[in-house]
């Protein structure tokens, strides 16, 4: 089997530790899933004698109507990662800028691509300046954004944003903004109003971190360019999404007063981690995100927080980061001492 | 949006007519889910927090033990059809075979093929037979069969189906066996003893039909070729399988019992359905799965039973089939009765 790069790999905790971590590598709201949600999904069960929609049509109409975008300007996949997936099949950029370091699914997907490296550096706390601008050429097809940026959890100021946009537009290459953990930043601003401005604009969106449902799949994409959203559907098999993932979506969609609840709390529990990590010595950039990255000395962290139980990202092997790099997902208060507490066992071990 | 070919869009007979159809268009277990099938799906509702675990290692571990085979030569994807375009993008044949009539998403996922076809003709009831040998030669990378086969219904020959096996190990084409139906045939006899001997041998399975729920995506294929697997763990995002999914497999790892009796209720109806339609003067394919081919002189039945509350599947787009030609699911009484009911409404009203 591939090795596994990504966080959030309990099973093989599991496997090796038995029980149940403290999950601190996954970056999913530590408040559970909605009710409602959930019940949606338990209600869905039944449904599961047909085949899902191909179309999606209810979970387009509730997101539509949600995030003020017209159903047809959504593609629906089975986790944003299968809409990546089908972004590169349809798309098929010759040349792409990737930011250094982000999220590596974009490069997984880019196989064959002539990729370029925006690379961001700590001095500037890996924030994406207006440097950026210079590698945005006429060579590219497309260029791939996170904002905010995993794993620094920086966002992105919107007016560069929007320059970006516009730069990209006047070369000539697709710009795709990941936004798939902006629920979480309070006062974040999507860039869905200029989708109707930026044509060769896609965002990636999901719900499944926000409600707590990674483990369900779903996520989607929005742009005016619907030809696109034609082309993704051809992209792969019809049925990608499960009746209970549409189910589930549709429920998500009217839980908005959750997610700005989530993000208000995760604000104050975010202050709260990067001042201890800080008071313990550590480098923790300033991201806006419900996660941290942060850099330490020991370049064996995560196998030593593992051994008592908890499981934060090791990000050593981030294109851009170096061996010391560490990224934490922000939760609640219970799972930030775990983690404090547990740092403090190993630095008092080795002293 | 793309058009939809396949059976089992009730989703469009809801927006057209409202209300749920008779649905004989998707070939799934009338007898519904399996009352522990359904409790694991609801048990696993809650695990939603966590991603899926990407090498889905409960679910190979307890198909492995229900088919006798080792659970590393299993690859679990979300439906089948997400294993046939992992397949294509793995194995990028340049020439391939394929039967006429077939499942359509052979064709779909092998998009800039040299595809050759094999073509079934009504004078032999749509049988594979050993003509088929001469048609495996050595440019050929790849032989996709079906079996049995959809939408015909018939089942190949064991002996012959070995000899298949033989020629394209002889040939060096890879052979992919389609098994998703085999459950439903008394006394279907599978490949899977012969993985060791043939080793670019693949065999394509789902449980999803025979524990009636393909709304929750999953499916698998089974080969000795270890570097193929780990080809397809590469070939896609690596949570495609849901954990609901992966915790439904388990379950239907454990319902043997539950297939057999099927298979022995659902050969009873097929026998009471083919001589009723017999007995209409319709053409009536000698099949041995859960669903039958039948031709009419009408080209238009599908709308008129649609128009009724009935959905059969008009098979005049599928490759080697013309106007005139139906697949019905084979199901309970009530729905074959439901279906011949309408049938002699419609001819009553057409005399």
């Amino acid at each position: 089997m591939p090795e596994y790069v990504h966080g959030g790999d309990v099973y093989s905790f599991a496997v090796r530790f038995g029980g149940a971590p403290v999950d601190l590598s996954a970056n999913i709201n530590p408040f559970g899933i909605p009710a409602r949600v959930k019940q949606a999904m338990q209600d869905a069960i039944d449904a599961c004698t047909h085949y899902p929609d191909p179309f999606c049509r209810a979970a387009r109409q509730a997101i539509g109507a949600a995030e003020g975008v017209a159903p047809d300007r959504i593609y629906c996949g089975s986790g944003a990662a299968d809409v990546l997936d089908r972004l590169a099949v349809v798309l098929r950029p010759k040349t792409a800028l990737l930011l250094a370091p982000t999220f590596a699914e974009y490069e997984r997907t880019l196989a064959g691509a002539d990729l370029r490296f925006h690379t961001l550096c700590a001095e500037e706390n890996f924030a994406v300046t207006e440097r950026i601008l210079d590698d945005i050429t006429p060579e590219l097809d497309a260029v791939y954004l996170c904002n905010p940026n995993n794993p620094t959890g920086c966002i992105i100021d919107p007016a560069l944003l929007r320059q970006i946009a516009a730069r990209c537009a006047g070369v000539g290459a697709r710009l795709i903004v990941d936004e798939c953990f902006l629920g979480f930043v309070q006062g974040g601003e999507t860039l869905a109003p200029y989708l109707n401005v930026f044509p060769s604009l896609v965002l990636l969106r999901a719900y499944t971190k926000m409600y707590a449902v990674p483990g369900v799949r779903f996520g989607w994409c929005m742009t005016a360019d619907t030809a696109l959203i034609e082309g993704l559907y051809r992209a792969g098999q019809p049925w990608n999404v499960s009746v209970i993932a549409q189910a589930c979506a549709v429920a998500c969609a009217g839980e908005r007063e959750y997610a700005i609840q989530t993000a208000r709390r995760i604000a104050e529990e975010r202050t709260y981690v990067t001042e201890q990590l800080a008071a313990r010595g550590l480098w923790v950039c300033p991201g806006k995100a419900n996660f941290l990255l942060f850099r330490a000395q020991d370049a064996d962290l995560q196998e030593k927080l593992a051994q008592r139980g908890i499981l934060i990202r090791d990000c050593a092997n981030y294109r851009g980061l170096a061996r010391g790099y560490y990224r934490t997902a922000v939760k609640t208060r219970k799972e930030s001492d775990a983690l404090l507490t547990a740092l403090d066992e190993i630095q008092k071990e080795e002293r």
